[in-house]
C-alpha cells in the first residue's frame, strides 16, 4: 500500500490520522486553517516536512473558505490564518520555511489579482511545495542508498517516513531507495516515547512495504550497538543550524552519542529546506516542551503516581561533530561546517 | 508511609505485587516455591536484593509446605526447589548468592537435624538475609550521601528503591540517606521502558516521602545533561564482575555514556552481594530476553502493528571505565578495577 499522508480532495484537505496509527487508520478532513493548525498542534500530522505542506494547505483552504467574503475580510482572514499556522508549533522550520513561499506569494498577488484568482494561485503553490517534496525525498533517496553496504542494519529513532512527509520519507526514505536499488537492508526502530512514532508508525510503513523491522525500546540501541548489529543510523531532523547542529526528536542526541562511541556512522537526511540559515548554532533552536500527560502514561491509559513532576522537551540538539554525514537532494554533507552549508544553500538559488 | 517490599507474617511471605503499583496497592501471599519462583519471574518483586530475599524465603516455604512428609519426599522437594528458583530469573546473582547461602546451610543440617528443625533454621537464615539487606543498604546510604553536594539533582534510572530491596533502597537508600542528613536533594527518574519502573515504581516511592521528584521518559536525559541540570547518576545493579563492569537494567549503559561525555559522576549502589568474583568481565554476564509483549505495548494496551520482530533485553553492561565508584556497605570504590574489587572482597570475609 502507497501512504498518502495528505491528499487534496474534493475542494478539501485530508490527512492520516496518525494519533491512532496503526490500530486505526482512517482520514480526517480539513475545510479552515483553524483546524489544520489544531491537526498539526494535536498531531495528526506530524514530521517537519508534512507539516509544512499540511500548513500550506491551511493557507489555500482559509482563502477558498473566504471567497464570499469582502476582499478586507478575506485579507484578514488570510493574515489571521498566517499567524496561527506558525504558532502551532515550533521547532521544526520546514512550518515557517513553506508559510515564507505562502506569504510571498500572497504579498506580491493581493493587490493585483481578484480573490477568486489569489484563492486558486495559492492553492496552485500548496501543490507545488506537495509534490516537489516526493520530488525532493526521492533525490534524498538515492543519494543516501549510496552510503549502505548492500547488506545493512540500519537503526532509526522515530518516523521520519512516507507518513512524516507527503510520501517517500527522508530517512526511511533513504531505506526505501537502498531496498529498491535490490540492497537487502533491515531496520531497528526506537519505539520513540512519548509518542511513539517508532512504534507505531515507522514499524507500520516497514510493514506495508515488507522491509524486516525490529522493535526496540528507547533504551536498548546502546545495547544492541557494542553487540555489533547496527551498521548506520539514519534520522530526519526539524531544524539544521547554519554550523550543522541538527535539532530532531527527542533521544536523537543520545543516539548520536553512542554511534559515535561505537564508530558507527550517523546520518542525517535533511532536505535544503530544513536548513535554517538565519540561526547560527544550534543552542537557538527553539524546543518545545509538550504536555505532561504524553510523559505520565499514553493516551487514556496513566500509569505515573500523583505529585510528580514533568519534563516533556520533543527535541534534542545534536552537535554538528557528531554528524557524520547530511543527506540531502543535492547530495551529501559529510562532516557538515557552517562552510560546506553555506556553499551547498547558495548553489539551492 | 514505611514501603514493606516484602514480610513474613502468620507463617508465610507476602510481597507487593509491584507490576500494578501505583494505580493499585495490594500484597500477595506466598505459600510454595514454586508460587515465589512465578513471582519472581513475573515481576511481582524485582530488583536483585530483592529477589534474592524471595528466594531464600521460597526455600524456607518449601520446607515447612512438607514437614509433614517422609524425609525423602521433603530433601527432594527442597532440592526442587532449589533448582527452580535459580531458574527464575539469570541476571541478578543476588539471586544465586541468597540460594548459595540456604544451600550451603541446608547441606550442612539436613543429615544431622530433624526435619522440624531444618526448616526452623532454614527460616531464620531467610529472616536473617531479610535483616541483613537493609542494614547493607543504610551503610551504603552513608557512604554514597557523603558523595553529594548539599544540594543536587540526581538521575537514577530503573528502581534501585525499597521496593528493589527489603527497605530503604541502594540507589534511592543513598538519595534517603542524604535528605536524611539535611541535604537538599531532587530526583529525576527515568520512566524505564518497557516495564516503567521508574515511572510507576520510583516516582511512588519518593511521593511517599515528599522527596521532589520529575519523571522523563529515557530518551530525555541526555538533553538534561546538556542543560546543565543533572548533578550526578546514581544507579543500583544486578551483577558486578570481577573487573567492575556493571550489568544493570536496560538503558543504564546509555545513561553512562552520556554522564561521562558531560563530566558528570556515575555512581552504582552495589552491596558486596552483587559482586560476583567468578565472572571476569561483563561480557559473561548472562542477559535476560523477556517477552515481546511488554515491548510492543504496556499490559494490555497493545500499540505495536503485527508483522515485526522485537527485541527485548532487559539488563546491559556498562564498562568499568565508565564507573566513577561503587558504593558498598564497605565503603566507595572510586574507579573500580579488579584490584579494587578483590581487596574489598577479601576483606568481607
Amino acid at each position: 500500500m502507497k501512504v498518502e499522508t495528505l491528499r487534496w480532495i474534493d475542494g478539501h484537505l485530508e490527512m492520516i490520522d496518525q494519533r491512532v496509527l496503526p490500530l486505526e487508520f482512517n482520514y480526517l478532513s480539513y475545510y479552515s486553517s483553524s483546524d489544520v493548525s489544531e491537526g498539526i498542534r494535536t498531531m495528526v500530522v506530524r514530521g517537519a516536512p508534512a507539516i509544512g505542506v499540511a500548513a500550506a494547505y491551511g493557507v489555500a483552504l482559509e482563502a477558498r473558505a473566504n471567497l464570499g467574503s469582502d476582499k478586507e475580510i478575506f485579507v484578514e482572514k488570510i493574515e489571521a490564518a498566517f499567524i496561527e499556522l506558525a504558532d502551532s508549533r515550533p521547532t521544526a522550520v520546514n512550518l515557517f520555511w513553506a508559510l515564507r513561499k505562502m506569504r510571498d506569494l500572497f504579498d506580491r498577488i493581493i493587490n493585483k489579482l481578484p480573490m477568486s484568482e489569489v484563492s486558486e494561485e495559492l492553492l496552485k503553490l500548496a501543490h507545488k511545495i506537495y509534490d516537489e517534496d516526493i520530488q525532493i525525498n526521492l533525490r534524498m533517496g538515492s543519494f543516501g542508498a549510496e552510503l549502505l553496504p548492500d547488506e545493512a542494519t540500519i537503526l532509526t529513532h522515530c518516523n521520519a517516513g512516507a507518513l512524516a512527509t507527503v510520501g517517500h520519507g527522508t530517512a526511511l526514505g533513504v531505506i526505501r531507495s537502498a531496498v529498491a536499488m535490490g540492497k537487502k537492508i533491515s531496520v531497528i526502530a526506537d519505539e520513540t516515547r512519548p509518542f511513539l512514532q517508532g512504534a507505531r508508525l515507522t514499524t507500520w510503513e516497514m510493514v506495508q512495504e515488507n522491509i524486516p523491522i525490529t522493535l526496540i525500546t528507547d533504551n536498548m540501541s546502546g545495547l544492541l550497538m557494542s553487540e555489533g548489529n547496527i551498521d548506520a543510523v539514519i534520522v530526519g531532523t526539524d531544524r539544521v543550524a547554519a554550523n550543522g547542529d541538527v535539532a530532531n526528536k527527542i533521544g536523537t542526541y543520545m543516539v548520536a552519542v553512542l554511534a559515535q562511541r561505537h564508530s558507527i556512522p550517523f546520518y542525517v537526511a535533511c532536505p535544503l529546506s530544513t536548513i535554517d540559515l538565519t540561526i547560527s548554532n544550534g543552542e537557538q533552536i527553539p524546543i518545545e516542551e509538550r504536555d505532561r500527560d504524553e510523559v505520565t502514561g499514553f493516551r487514556d491509559l496513566q500509569w505515573a503516581p500523583e505529585g510528580i513532576s514533568v519534563r516533556n522537551p520533543s527535541f534534542d540538539v545534536t552537535p554538528a561533530e557528531l554528524v557524520s554525514g547530511l543527506i540531502t537532494e543535492k547530495g551529501v554533507i559529510f562532516e557538515p561546517s557552517r562552510y560546506k552549508i553555506g556553499a551547498i544553500c547558495a548553489a539551492k538559488k
